[in-house]
């Protein structure tokens, strides 16, 4: 629970190749053919903008919207990162507009799992794809959120099946910006 | 709703007298005569420790706990920063504990409202007490929260009041670290 920093550095080196690079709402990313993922105890900064790499950073944090009963689902259905056989991942940065930020606790929850079934949905693709999620927000940072998943390319169907029920919830009516950047692991 | 970062230093000059510096649970803050507050819409870095000021910092955001029937009250009722008469003010900077962190968001919401009426029991002391809460767990910081108080001398009863009720709640025996900072505005 104690928070750590993870920064995505796209550029020329890293362990994940860059297969697809896609503006999905607002603003793409530059395209870069490498990224590299550092962690760290404290804040990553911005670097000065860059023609040949970005960055995006987050901080893994407590959960906003799980209650005990789905996270003790999540618990035992869930995967750990770094799996040997899950060689194909996704870094989706996304985020929401103002309207979303100035909604009360429950009506946004009510927005993610009432209505969006995001919580209760996404468990069967557990635990194929695994995931981390990572916030930015209050890091003055361009996104709010980045997810990162991890899956073998046989689920890569799966994986797919799970981003385009995601957009299709009315919680993603208030993503105003989000990109979508495919990888693979280097050999 | 857009993250405004707040740095708090205590110091040596700044517009608040620091008038009582007391170390309620844990490790306390040096002693200092002033302090200075800054705005700014990035991250405040960290100053390397020194012997005549520290620094804290953290994060207006949206709400975490509140729902919509409570922003509306909240809404009615609640004051401003910056009032002509409220020269007194206090700075409480805590940190909850890793049990607390480790809990899902309806267990949160449970004890701090449920169990110890955190919201519903404050709104009484509005709008003489006019409050802030800055987040500060997920930039790194020492502490996870921030709260600034402003209210007029008359209203120093009513405040130690706020102060010993929010300290007696259940909520509160997840509080492992709390320093009580009191000031004067400097005339």
């Amino acid at each position: 629970m104690t928070p750590m920093f993870t920064t995505f550095r796209g550029g020329q080196s890293g362990a994940w190749r860059i297969t697809l690079n896609s503006a999905v709402r607002g603003e793409g990313l530059a395209a870069m053919p490498a990224l590299a993922i550092t962690q760290g105890p404290s804040i990553a900064l911005p670097l000065v903008a860059s023609a040949t790499s970005w960055r995006l950073a987050g901080v893994t944090s407590h959960v906003r919207y799980v209650e005990k009963a789905e996270a003790e689902q999540l618990a035992e259905k869930q995967a750990p990162l770094g799996r040997r056989q899950a060689t194909y991942a996704a870094l989706i940065p996304i985020r929401k507009s103002a309207a979303w930020w100035a909604l009360s606790q429950d009506e946004r929850r009510e927005i993610l799992e009432a209505k969006s079934h995001h919580i209760s949905a996404s468990l069967k693709f557990l635990p194929q794809v695994a995931r981390q999620l990572y916030h930015c927000r209050d890091l003055g940072e361009p996104f709010d959120f980045i997810t990162w998943f991890e899956y073998a390319p046989e689920h890569a169907t799966m994986f797919e099946e799970l981003v385009a029920m995601l957009r299709a919830t009315e919680e993603w009516t208030f993503v105003e910006r989000e990109v979508d950047l495919r990888l693979k692991l280097v050999e």
